[in-house]
């Protein structure tokens, strides 16, 4: 494992909000950091290059989605991931238990492992921690995950705590399972809003020493104020000096609270999925290009903003690709929305750095005409 | 016209191909030249950088279709095709008539003007050739076209000759129609496959004095070997001194031959529509990326070939993109084979210079597997 190193670089004293540095096999990543999600080893419709140059250092690729399709084997015997996607720098797979939770029909959980039907053609399959590691030692990212259990945000506390108690012992089993020394495996904490079963879920993890910790079970249909509470008596049971990863989140405004809480990692679709959805984050607050008051709008989406799609392209003419069914339109939204994530977990950073965090998140809600 | 200027620099002596240079007001444009189809206002799936990076000078929008969406009104209004579409570049717009015949549903066709459906919502739309420079002007292309009429390939002669000779009167009235002086229209030579047809349209149309002329009515399903021989005798009408334009052609092997045949200009979706389809053109013939057996083939596409893509990424993972339906795949098929048609074109030109252009179109051919 010591070709990880987490430098913490400064908290600043007035929030808790941490700048770092992650070394990686493929390059150092700083904190805050956002990840752009490759599902299937491509972040829908952007080139590695384009990525870059919005600003990604590391990206994230789903091990349940390329397990199914073209297999952990193929992904393999193509040079595993960053040959595979031809990304050279830092790649984080999560373990597939969350999409098993989620998108597939659950056919058995037990401790010894899940068997669930495949979205894609409805074969059985099994998923246990040492095979979530086999196959995440296949697929050949830097940073590896746990498989844990992630139930609905909504089920009872006793549910809650099986969860909890079961992803501490497959945590166990998938460090023991562990044969590469190149990566990075996390543990995840689990436990919903419960301080409780956060308290007993980190409790379980940290003796076992991993290199970094990630939150699951928020960001799934929880109230943010429930999500922000959460973190804030999570984040204080986890090691200082060992990078945090909160796991699918979020809107714009979810990273700022987050990082104001002490996480350092982000993923999210959602740059990606808006954008392909005609929604544009932008400086000035977020916009629906296909709204008709667009159509004959000369003015660059985002003239002020940090992208270059953003000062380049006219409203008038990103709402037309839209209105035509054009693929360009999601193209430039995506890379318009990663360069605006990137851009703002660098002057989060930034910031950090000049301990001013928590004026930085007021300043940027009073723009995106928010509630401070 | 004075910001128009075409230079022939060389014909080959042992096949009449011509190597040139066509100035325009959006800088030169060196011939034989191909021009990738941004039919609305973008090129499929491409950004105007990864169009100058594959090579490409020139692009070619759809009147017919811009007219509709967004409108020529809202295209002048956002500045003209050139801003709209962040194109700084050379562009040609065609009429709109060939859509009107092909894609629309005819309503009425008379001398004064052709009535037909819109194919988006049906509605009753007229084109005269007054209309069509109209149209073209707002949009604002370096080249633009006169509206002709382009009947099926397998009608009679006598309706053949019809159209020819409308197609004359309408040059005339779009000629007297042209208001702006930074925009070459170019006259358009019909007569399908007849050697006395394309006479008789030449000789109508030459006394006009266009600053270029197109071929139109061909690759409309007539027989490859038609189309070259109708090129024999057809491209000796035209005026030596000025640019000729085969449209909506082809194939590689058809650029190939036509510009043996003394042709200049070419556009085509071949390389795009082809690439979204998982088609790719490489140097050594063409190749369909989902088949089974590149499942596994961690070998670059085309490692020998002209495009970055193309030395890139595998097989293996390009054929994961489209079995997974994942945007890139399209993307980076489209890319890679505008490069190609791109490379062919610009290798075609040297071997005009070098008077090797007869063999250098063998050459090619025996690389693709196709009888020379």
């Amino acid at each position: 494992m010591s070709q990880f190193r987490f430098e913490l670089q400064h908290v600043d004293p007035t929030t808790g909000a941490r700048a770092g540095c992650w070394h990686t096999p493929h390059g150092p990543v700083e904190t805050p950091a956002f990840m752009p999600v490759g599902t299937l080893g491509t972040v829908k419709g952007l080139l590695p290059e384009q990525l870059k140059e919005a600003g990604a250092k590391m990206v994230l690729a789903n091990t349940y989605h390329l397990a199914l399709r073209p297999g952990a084997d193929v992904v393999e015997e193509l040079g595993g991931l960053h040959q595979f996607m031809n990304w050279d720098g830092p790649i984080l797979t999560d373990s597939g238990g969350f999409q098993v939770f989620s998108l597939a029909k659950l056919s058995n959980l037990s401790d010894e492992q899940v068997v669930f039907r495949s979205h894609i053609d409805g074969s059985l399959l099994e998923l246990s921690p040492e095979k979530a590691i086999r196959i995440q030692e296949q697929l050949g990212a830097d940073c590896i995950m746990c498989l844990d259990e992630c139930p609905p945000h909504d089920v009872g506390t006793e549910r809650l705590r099986e969860a909890v108690q079961r992803t501490t012992a497959w945590a166990a089993r998938c460090r023991d399972a562990q044969k590469r020394d190149d990566q990075a495996l996390f543990g995840i904490v689990q436990g919903g809003i419960s301080q409780e079963l956060r308290e007993e879920s980190a409790a379980g993890l940290i003796p076992l020493e991993f290199p970094g910790y990630a939150i699951g079970g928020l960001s799934v249909g929880e109230d943010p104020s429930d999500m922000y509470r959460t973190l804030e008596f999570t984040t204080p049971l986890l090691p200082k000096e060992k990078p945090r990863y909160l796991m699918g989140v979020g809107r714009p405004v979810d990273l700022l609270e987050s990082i104001l809480r002490g996480v350092d990692l982000f993923d999210c679709v959602m740059p990606t999925r808006n954008g392909r959805n005609a929604m544009a984050f932008t400086s000035y607050g977020s916009v629906k290009i296909r709204n008709a008051k667009y159509q004959r709008d000369a003015t660059p989406l985002d003239p002020d903003g940090p992208s270059e799609v953003g000062r380049t392209y006219s409203r008038g003419y990103l709402r037309h690709l839209f209105m035509a069914g054009e693929m360009l339109g999601g193209i430039l939204l995506s890379w318009h929305n990663v360069a605006f994530y990137e851009h703002l977990v660098r002057q989060m950073r930034q910031a950090i750095f000049e301990n001013r965090s928590g004026q930085f998140r007021q300043d940027q809600l009073a723009r995106w005409g928010m509630e401070p």
